[in-house]
């Protein structure tokens, strides 16, 4: 089977996803980096183009498209790992080339941004693929087989956090002037940047939507114009309630992304750093700590992972599935097909859904954490 | 030195928290249980001071507070171990004979009686000491003199949780008929529960005041007239916010509290379930495990710990530093002194502020999460 | 129910296993501490027993014994709580006398002393409990009861370990003086001190017994009589294998006592620095994690247990569970007869097998770690 | 920097390392798989390399070897992934002709091989690496660096141990049954599988050598040849002692690789399960827990770290910086250079301690543990 054809746009020599993204489209050997558009300068894209040896190296994003939609063996699919704001201008060039799209999170900067990008996803033959990384976790896959399953019951409560602390003074580097510029990352700032991921991993497993939230944020550092801790309790639809914290400035958490669900018979518990476990709690039984591959991991969590438990897979792999779960439905497109029903990724709606997040964290807290709702 | 001669009020045969306040008051070898009135019937009563082997037995405790007060050798302090809405009520026969009180929590059932008992300590050369016990655990101590030291500057953010699973479905003991009958817990289920002591852990380790929440409460399990789970916002006087979730529906949690503190130049983390470490993040160093009574453990700690490190202290040892403490004022108060500083129990007015605490919830839930005041 | 009225050898001012005892005989309140020989010197002893408030203060054991079988309310039982040289002269004063002993570990410094303490618990009507304090813990009766159940089929691997960190420098304090010194410790150093409770715990929890070993023993500290460290690896009867290994070198090491346990059908691990935990981890199946008091936890386990699941107990509730098993012992002995079957503490046959795996460690390490057994 | 050409020799359809081995070659890019002979038949060798897509597949490692040798642009380094009994013949063929050899371990299945190979390695120009993979791990290096700067003071003791369960009953699979018979894998069963990996580490790590050694191994199940289960006491060359454990019988332990080391003046813990930390213990101070890439994580750990602190590595990632620094050495080695000093990867002299690291476990336990040497 031949590999897929990819591109890039973003990701040059100092930008830390870039390198994630091209390691995660290589573990399992689906996809081959031939072309790239990788800084905002043509200088830039240049020197990053070449320092990573690619065959074919682009100016800018459009030239890139245009050109390789042209070629016989051009691109089939390109990854976009700009900085927010750009996202939606980029995928656009491609979606409307009938070439696949690969895009790191949050999807837009902007709601209106997103909302285009729905449309140019709709409007396409090709895909659109979020990188919502951390649904391609094997145990996160296990947790939502589980719900899905009925193990828990109906579920009540949802709990779940991403705090980091490298903000937690003012950092002078390219990776945290972004995040913290609303021109390019948007209204959020750790809403935008972790928050959205927790959102996501909590829908993802839980299978829920949020109906409501009411959200309090704060710019703790002084000057800093973004958020970098947020407070929000949400109203999911169905009845169940959580809540939500995520901060850049709570010393001692590196990415301690976790979630914890409790249905009517049952908890689950999940860490993204350490992610091969997860920990099933049925109401009046012992504990049980699942492990990733391990007795009691069922097909969800086998289909994605690549060693034998007690070997862990980490970051890199979870970021991998994401990149063979699109190259199971790039290929399926090649023959205008389909992928297989197990095969899973975040979509631009996911991504719509995690922009209006942001939004409505923002709305709400503006207005002393009233409830809102996600489209409102 | 003599021990001091106690009383009992509650705490008969099947009350789990009677036994542990008379085990509490023998650790330290600081009390004497010489008479009591553990139920709420004369038969009952009689019955369990007999089992105990007591000295004294009475029907009621008006009539032990009656007669005691006139014993030569009477009771110089009584442990009162009812349903909450006794609390009152009990305290003011005691105090108003001049018997010092060591009380569970909370405080009292309404915030009437609560305000009646703020008045009745007030009026009375007695003490009065509230058993917030988890404030009696060493590294507890250790967490509140290292942020009064200013080891973490100022105070950002505080999560705080208190998540048990035993109310799970509903359950027909006596344990949990009187939790979650309105009439004999007061407002709130939860909240008043072990919502209480998570707020006041919070504003004992910090130092800090709630100014205002906003709490969404729930009642999960059908037909339950009490909160069963709750998720509020908090912000602190001095601009700290926070978070706090209580529940007794989390399957797989026992008695789950747990503390986060994060201010501008490190974090700490305490789990009530492992309560003989305390994690210390200074920022951009390694992250640090301390121990009860090791190395990096400090006065405060060590002058409430008992055997050497490696060696764990629990529950009970924590619940009898609280009595051990009140040992301390009550001595000093035989001489019309007070104790030393550095002797610590929790207070009527923070007992006060816990009731307060669980009147905002219910008020602010009501109010579809509105912020409100503690006294509002 | 009258209290047991109790008498005390050793423990004075600065010896911290006197105080834990007084702590663990108080907890279940079945014991009253009512005389005490407290010191090797007449004047320390006399200060110690009346700085605790004793009743009856002696200046030796010697006297005591004579005075208190004399007494028509004299002691019932008798704590021996010295340096271990002294353990057999006091027990033999007292056993001979009728009166009840119970007596820390290890049972004494020589072997001949082990088997002329036997001789005299064997010779004489009252009972002989040694403070194997560890077998107190619930979740070392849990471990236990599910191996007599035969939840792990027939056991193949006993991995056991005691490591402390104290001893890592040469300390001048009286706690590391006679622990290091021969003539008051014996000729085990870490093998006598804590090697006798790796070993003890594993036969204990295990139901078997140890066939020969090979021991490497060594005393890294310059200028140190007694080993520091010790390596053993163990053939137990019946054919299971194991490792032990004790120290008092090992940096970060508190009081890390550990066992794991595996056989044909599943594993078992408890350590006694978290002691309410037990990992079941039936061979195929999800580990599981049973918690004191909690979901999974047996009868045997729940008979010593004083709070709910989630409040953690810890070493002094293990302790005293060893007083109260002497307690029932000792109350039905008053009358003849015999406890409940249920009823465990360790014997001086326990004891006499600690001391004879600590000579066994010696004499085969001084042959290069040749094969011995313990009654070689 | 163009790709390095490999091949591939074993690891065909359901051979686990195989495939391991390919991912790890990916990871970072310096590899490009293009020729293999992937299985012991030629039609299995065929099947596999062309489901793989490879460009050149062969029959049998011999006739890729001397086809490779003569092609321009063919294979600069292979990689064995076969049985251990074949490792010998296979990177002979390969290293007369100048191609270097990426073996995985261990070395050979006997100590004659291991002999004759690091001869042919002495004989060849080309380089050989063995995949020790659990040197690859960021905080393995991170412990081999604090020890050799001096941070633990001169090493006392040694605990290491990997523990696995799968081979708890006897299985009737592929690669249970190679590495059960002692044609294949050689005189060592557990000892030979995972006691190779643990004695490895520790070496690694400390950078002391086994001066002798005291082993007894059992083979608890039925039938079984080989030994499942190995106890070992170690002494190193300088003093330090220590205890190997390995076992492939012990429930619930899936690949529990665990290092411990004390010196003089603090210890070091490391768990291949949760390989992300490292526990450094400095007696007399607060245990600390380092992080991959976080605060207090040095250089050796950065260099072979590819994602931010708390978005956990993996095996995979472990195992492609052998591969890297294979790519390094081999990259020098085309200007006749030889690679940074900070380059480091097992040699062939590492495989042949590893041998005869098997061969003397097996000789002391046949003489009932007696101490033997390495090369005895």
């Amino acid at each position: 089977m031949s590999r897929i054809r990819l591109g890039m746009v973003g990701g040059g020599n100092d930008a830390f996803i870039g390198a994630v993204h091209r390691i995660a489209s290589r573990i399992d050997d689906r996809f081959e980096l031939v072309a790239g558009a990788l800084s905002s300068t043509p200088e830039k894209a240049q020197a990053s183009g070449e320092a990573l040896g690619l065959p074919r190296v682009y100016d800018d994003f459009k030239s890139m498209a245009i050109r390789e939609a042209r070629l016989k063996n051009g691109i089939e699919a390109v990854a976009i790992v700009t900085p927010n704001h750009v996202h939606y201008a980029a995928a656009r060039e491609f979606l409307k080339r009938g070439i696949h799209v690969i895009c790191d999170k949050p999807l837009t900067s902007t709601l209106a941004d997103a909302k285009k990008l729905v449309k140019a996803v709709e409007a396409s033959d090709a895909l659109f693929v979020l990188t919502h990384n951390y649904t391609g976790y094997p145990m996160v896959r296990q947790a939502r087989e589980m719900i899905a399953d009925g193990t828990l019951g109906a579920i009540r409560v949802v709990q779940v956090e991403y705090p980091q602390d490298w903000l937690t003074v003012d950092q002078d580097i390219k990776q945290a002037r972004w995040r913290t510029d609303p021109a390019q990352s948007g209204a959020g700032g750790s809403t935008g940047d972790i928050g959205t991921h927790a959102h996501n991993l909590a829908c993802f497993v839980t299978g829920l939507e949020v109906e409501s939230l009411a959200a309090d944020l704060q710019a703790f550092v002084s000057g800093r114009q973004l958020d970098d801790n947020g407070h929000v309790m949400l109203r999911f639809k169905g009845g169940a309630r959580g809540m939500l914290w995520c901060s850049q400035v709570a010393p001692g958490n590196e990415n301690a992304l976790r979630l914890r669900v409790y249905g009517e018979t049952g908890g689950l518990e999940w860490a993204q750093e350490d992610p091969n476990y997860l920990w099933h709690t049925p109401f009046g039984e012992p504990k049980r700590l699942l492990t990733r591959s391990g007795a009691g991991a069922g097909a969800a969590a086998g289909r994605v992972s690549r060693v034998p438990p007690g070997h862990p897979e980490g970051y890199l792999e979870g970021f991998a599935t994401i990149y063979s779960e699109a190259a199971e439905a790039i290929v399926a497109a090649r023959d205008g097909g389909r992928p297989a029903d197990e095969v899973i990724y975040p979509t631009v709606h996911d991504g719509l859904k995690g922009v209006q997040f942001v939004g409505a964290c923002v709305r709400s807290s503006a207005r002393n954490a009233a409830w809102v709702t996600l489209d409102g």
